[in-house]
């Protein structure tokens, strides 16, 4: 694959698409495709179906209104690396590795002096898929560790178009190299330098390259006649937010609309692609995002969680609350709402479903099967944890929600200007200390009070909250008497292990020379 | 009509519409039925279709589909009476007297022992519409005045089901009346005692009776072939809320979302009756609200705002940004949205001009024809005053939204537990006194920020600000010039003009012996 592939006219490629398909037969109906489109920071909030004021979702309301809508999805964490290992592992962070225990109850991720990444001993959903013959492929980004083992081809899939972490810089070589992107194994250039992002304007093609990537792959792989697992994460929504110069400017909500906008037509692109290639009715199609939005980084560069508390970093509805829609012509109901609890870790078990696999079953699988409501639209009763780095911060059952501990984030944080719930502060919940209530836990009602904000009275007079209670205490003790972490791979912090010299670098030009190995515990504030 | 009415089978209903109407010929298009659905209190995002996370309004969701959505449709005044006022009048509430001088900035309205009610010198929308023959009534809640003189049989209303007042209660008939209930120009009864609702279970079947009030004019004025205005505003989400038996603790959300319920499946029979009727083709419907949800009747009695900044009695988006959807089919595109900023006052312009009539010439109508977005969705530039009482409080002109005086409520009032913005707090802005921003204004781009909570940097340096400040001075110092306030109207009480003898109170025996006539000018906390 070149780097210019991507430039390649699409009227051309949907030429040799009818031309070449004419003679291709339909793919395995008991293997389907399956696309998960993930996307970064974007909020529940950001979708015209969910609420968006500004209304500039077309496709993605389109695509609620052909498939089904979850409004009560949820991610395993409110932060992008956990999250992403979550749903790849079918596994909550606490289980996969993917925390730290340098502290108590913080969010970790994978910024280039991490140490770790995800752990080998874990099994990657494309791995398993590999089984049935499915081709895999991450376009975006991986964000599960950016050391060679830890890369995308080392843990099942077949192909990558992306980057292992954020695409924050632009950096000076001499202090932090910016971020490589890899096309499978090696680089192919840096943000910044071959794949620019200009900081002022905001102007960056790479969604164009991330939806010309996925709709390539789609081809070949429709082509061949092999299902394929296409697994898509641009990243357009993630501060510094970027979109095209077509998309700059269109949006009623500046930059942050702009881009997305260009992710709602990269959607309604890929969508229509699978009509045109005739695969729709057996292509499995997933949009959801890794946490809710980055509210700490301002109206210009976050988008919104609608009426829910919080956002990104937090375990208020407004961190963990994802939009989720899915999408199978012909076997998902249009236009349905499915008010299960669903997670992103349910694409795991849910993909292999699908696929006709099973999950492992050597370990504890947090996933749960969504065919029953896909098809049938049924109710599974389950618990969703949210956790905030090593700590069950709350548990939701049915629809309550008990906090057994809250905490927005630190003072000092706070009042430097860091702020997850910007214009929000609820008394005894938006704590900026991390409370404990675990003999007495906050309870929520998210029916009528999605907002969080008012705790239903306790005490032995309330029977609500004590039936409540003693429903949701059965299930944290049977969830933490069974837990057996997983050994944490966020603790460690090196600036020898950042992108200095990735593979590739040297065809490039492009290797910088790594500074002495000095590991730190890594500081995680939130 | 017999109070019975209501409760014929709507089955024989069926029959008989259908068998009668089989030599009824089309009505005259050029005079469209128009009907106006108000709701009480409901709030922008009690809609599934504008975010509220139950998604259970599928017949308004439906509604939007087969219609226009205006995300940025506004009341006139934060609270129920007069922006009832203004959507008869087509005129601001400082013009047509419905507001107050006894405070700065405090919201009135029309509780029992106000003296005042709509003035005779303003022109409400029916008394124009009989002009070209029109047949008006007016379904729940009146709320311009409950003395005789104001009534809506005195405003060219021909007919009237409902109650002058809100449906608090109940109360002890020596101190309070209850509110009766009037069936054209007089009271059948009265709440809590031949209209029941109960406080305990929030039981009340008053949205059936509603419902079928409407059908019944519906029908009757089909069968006369005289094009119809029908102001249908039931009042169940409004505290204390109610719904009927089949929709109690049928929401997720509680009794207030079983209230939402009953009102979307109304709305939805309403629409399905025009269709079985032959006339939906030839009926204008526009569903919205009187102002934002009353945040301070708690998560048991109130609705949402969605994203929005505060509720009712409040100029934040979250006070005065209503649900707002339009509906003709074969007229009205289906399934668009238009981002034409709107206004309950435009109902009136748009009413008349739909009826082939002139507004009157003599006034100023801050009502805008909405016509050309509804039929082309073509956008006309206009401001939106925000007005609280006697001050203008806001103006948004585009994106923009310019504070010129923030209020959320008294510390005094706060502090006793009643608040306007629960659980959110956004500095210098939600002000618990009343700040002044008039040299400064508090400028807001509603885009980026519906939630209000960045105001854009001021000062020489901020080009932005500067470029929004001039024009919004243009218009702001235009409507400040130009405006006439009219003759307050809300200022005066008097516990002897209580509910204590409606006319037919006779007949029922139920007549009560008002007080001493001893006027107050009323106090106005908000």
């Amino acid at each position: 694959l070149e780097m210019g592939n991507w430039r390649s006219g699409s009227a051309a490629l949907l030429f040799w698409a009818l031309f070449a398909l004419r003679t291709v037969e339909p793919q395995n109906v008991s293997a389907p495709n399956i696309i998960i489109m993930i996307m970064d920071d974007m909020g529940w909030g950001d979708l015209g179906v969910f609420g968006q004021p500004s209304k500039e979702t077309p496709n993605l309301d389109m695509m609620a209104s052909q498939g089904m809508l979850f409004p009560d999805f949820y991610t395993a964490n409110p932060l992008c690396s956990p999250s992403r290992a979550a749903l790849l592992t079918g596994r909550l962070p606490i289980r996969n590795g993917f925390y730290t225990t340098n502290a108590h109850a913080r969010n970790a991720y994978t910024p280039q002096e991490i140490v770790g990444g995800i752990s080998k001993e874990e099994i990657l959903l494309p791995e398993i898929l590999k089984k049935r013959g499915y081709v895999s492929k991450i376009v975006g980004k991986w964000h599960l560790g950016h050391r060679e083992q830890y890369l995308p081809l080392e843990r099942g899939f077949d192909q990558w178009f992306g980057s292992p972490n954020c695409h924050f810089g632009p950096y000076n070589t001499s202090y932090r190299p910016n971020i490589p992107v890899y096309n499978n194994s090696e680089m192919i250039g840096r943000y910044y330098e071959e794949f620019e992002i200009d900081e002022r304007t905001g102007e960056s093609n790479l969604t164009q390259i991330y939806l010309q990537e996925g709709l390539d792959f789609i081809f070949q792989q429709t082509l061949a006649r092999q299902p394929f697992f296409l697994y898509w994460a641009p990243d357009a929504t993630h501060a510094p937010v970027y979109a095209s110069k077509h998309f700059l400017g269109k949006s009623q909500r500046g930059r942050y609309g702009d881009a997305v906008m260009e992710l709602d037509y990269s959607v309604g692109q890929i969508l229509a692609w699978l009509v045109t290639l005739g695969i729709d009715k057996n292509t499995f199609v997933f949009f959801t995002s890794d946490n809710g939005a980055a509210l700490m980084s301002g109206p210009k560069q976050s988008g919104s969680n609608g009426p829910f508390l919080c956002g990104k970093e937090t375990t208020f509805e407004g961190g963990m609350r994802e939009p989720a829609i899915a999408w199978w012509p012909g076997h998902i109901p249009a236009g349905t709402v499915s008010y299960q609890l669903g997670s992103v870790m349910d694409l795991f078990t849910t993909s292999l479903t699908l696929a006709g696999l099973a999950a492992p079953f050597d370990r504890v699988i947090d996933g749960l099967d969504l065919t029953p409501s896909l098809f049938n639209n049924s109710m599974t009763d389950r618990p969703i944890f949210y956790y905030r780095g090593n700590q069950m911060m709350a548990v939701r059952v049915g629809p309550y929600k008990a906090h057994y501990w809250t905490w927005s984030n630190s003072w000092e944080e706070f009042n430097k200007g860091i702020n997850f719930c910007p214009g929000q502060e609820v008394t005894g919940v938006t704590t900026h200390t991390q409370q404990e209530h675990t003999m007495q836990p906050l309870i929520i009602h998210l029916g009528r009070d999605p907002g969080e904000k008012y705790p239903i009275r306790y005490g032995v007079l309330s029977k609500e909250y004590q039936t409540v209670l003693s429903r949701v205490t059965l299930i944290v003790e049977e969830h933490q008497k069974t837990l057996v972490p997983g050994q944490p791979q966020l603790n460690m912090c090196d600036l020898a292990v950042m992108n200095w010299a990735p593979p590739g670098c040297e065809r490039l030009g492009k290797c910088l020379k790594p500074p002495q190995s000095q590991p730190w515990k890594c500081d995680w504030p939130h």
